[in-house]
């Protein structure tokens, strides 16, 4: 099978890449593993990391935004594309324009292209717990009330993968997730970052800023648990899913002040002592207006788990980045 | 004032438009009704009944998803624009890249031009109970799982205008409406045109086929309570009607074999037996996928009206469409 990942030198776009190169997980027409034939990455940026030399893989550097590009990126021997590529949520807070220049009309351009292989290829679309506002704890029927422009921007895209989908055009999913932590690499512009950076650049010697109340709390998912929730969704039964495609992914809801204390039992009070208080009123104004708890009867009738503790999440990071090793 | 009104060839546009010319009833910053100083009717035809001779009026036929257009209508002169333009459900339907094009880009074209004035103006946009599906009974907090493009498109409009209000580059409302009835002129390609239909065209002599079933029921609102809603909602505070700007009108719930009864009992059944059954199956499906029942209690709390009953309904459009008078 052919594949095509948007945001393909991404964090999730990376990893999933991987796992689809290792060993066939994504299902065909017959419900069985097939072998990808074909996987293209495309992304914005050149990858920071070299991808796979795998001769399977296809990098490709491009504008979401222009759509020949997309067209010839998903053609009629696509049968699958999970799209990832997204301006992030402090990005597109900032950013206005270009964040509904590549969330909303770089979404359009991929559905459209998509649509137009005349194929009905699945489309697993990223969407983001940022879709909920104003409500402690969500499920996968919750009202959409975003409130900041990135998560508005994912509640239409929802809208118009379940329209897609409904018309017979694309076979599409939307996987909502929660905040992806610990994320690797550097800090970006999610206002979500800070919950990675606590706990990552601590663990590498460095000191971070925290920008919210040790009381925030936050729902968040390992990417390892996320990657292979996106795989459960592309293989879940279309007609089970129904015409709402959208399924909230279900994380853990720990305190920032509770992140903190797993990271000082783990690691020791002087990786811990690495995070001092630096308040950043954008950033808590936004968290605070996310949802912290998850009750996705959904995600958990499909099998989709998330991680088992803090801990768990912690010692993935530190075994699949770190080489299993810490500065303390 | 300055108002721009979009659709203004169409109904509501031009009930809307021939009110707020006869007396002041739009508030202005001081919370006083203002003057229309200028009111400028935009719409994609040229309007069937002459526009009023008022020298306030100025008639503009044009394309909404010409982006140019919309920023020359919508100036720095404007104080409120009310964006009724739409490829209606069933020519959404069937033309789904028209649908998009007018529904989705031409709303993205009126919020641009108001945030372009750099003065905030208002924007109240006419949505539709089609935003909800699957659920009987809606309210302002039930989840939009829309069933169809053009509910899609309405769920989309409403995410953009709560993001522009958020954002402060508009001062936008939205007003979730049910199927209006009883809508004078032609029938249009609305999938809900039958429910008015099967009351107009009887009263004017003339046999109409109704394409849904005796039990079938809809939410129903008068032309003249729509109108009202929409001044009301105009002049609504903002800081009050928080970040979701959406307000779901409440209608009354007549079963199609009660609106035929109705009929009956106020014209005779002479009137109502030119009424045949002629099922539509796109039309029934469409019809069973909307609410029924709508308990806005927002729409309550502005002190916005629904009609008294259907008999108050036929009898204000024999009053107002017919000089009072039907063909027995």
């Amino acid at each position: 099978m052919k594949v095509v990942i948007t945001g393909g030198a991404g964090m999730l776009g990376r990893r999933l890449a991987l796992r689809i190169l290792a060993k066939p997980e994504l299902t065909g027409p017959d419900g069985a593993p097939q072998d990808v034939s074909k996987l293209v990455l495309f992304d914005a940026f050149d990858p920071v990391e070299a991808p796979s030399e795998d001769p399977r893989v296809e990098v490709v550097t491009g504008d979401i935004c222009n759509r020949e590009t997309l067209d010839s990126l998903i053609d009629g021997e696509t049968d699958a594309v999970f799209h990832f590529a997204a301006i992030v949520s402090g990005g597109a807070e900032v950013n206005f324009d270009l964040g509904y220049a590549v969330n909303l009309d770089g979404g359009r351009n991929v559905l459209e292209a998509a649509r137009r292989t005349g194929r009905c290829p699945k489309v697993v679309f990223a969407s983001s717990l940022a879709v909920y506002g104003g409500e402690r704890s969500v499920d996968d029927s919750t009202a959409l009330t975003p409130q900041t422009s990135y998560g508005t921007q994912k509640a239409i895209g929802e809208l118009l993968v379940n329209d897609y989908t409904r018309k017979g055009f694309v076979d599409g999913r939307t996987l909502r997730l929660p905040t992806i932590v610990i994320r690797p690499g550097k800090p970006n512009a999610a206002a979500s970052g800070f919950a990675s950076s606590i706990l990552r650049e601590p663990l590498q010697g460095d000191e971070v800023g925290n920008p919210v109340t040790p009381e925030s709390r936050m729902l968040i998912l390992s990417p390892k648990r996320a990657a292979q929730a996106f795989i459960e969704i592309h293989n879940a039964d279309g007609a089970s899913l129904g015409i709402n495609r959208a399924v909230m992914m279900n994380g853990i809801s720990p305190k920032v002040s509770e992140m903190l204390d797993v990271l000082s039992r783990y690691a020791g009070d002087a990786v811990a002592d690495r995070v001092y208080s630096k308040p950043d009123a954008m950033v808590q104004e936004i968290v605070d207006g996310w949802a912290w708890y998850s009750d996705g009867a959904r995600a958990r009738a499909l099998g989709m788990e998330p991680d088992a503790s803090l801990e768990e999440i912690i010692e993935t990071f530190v075994n699949e980045e770190l080489d299993g090793t810490f500065v303390s």
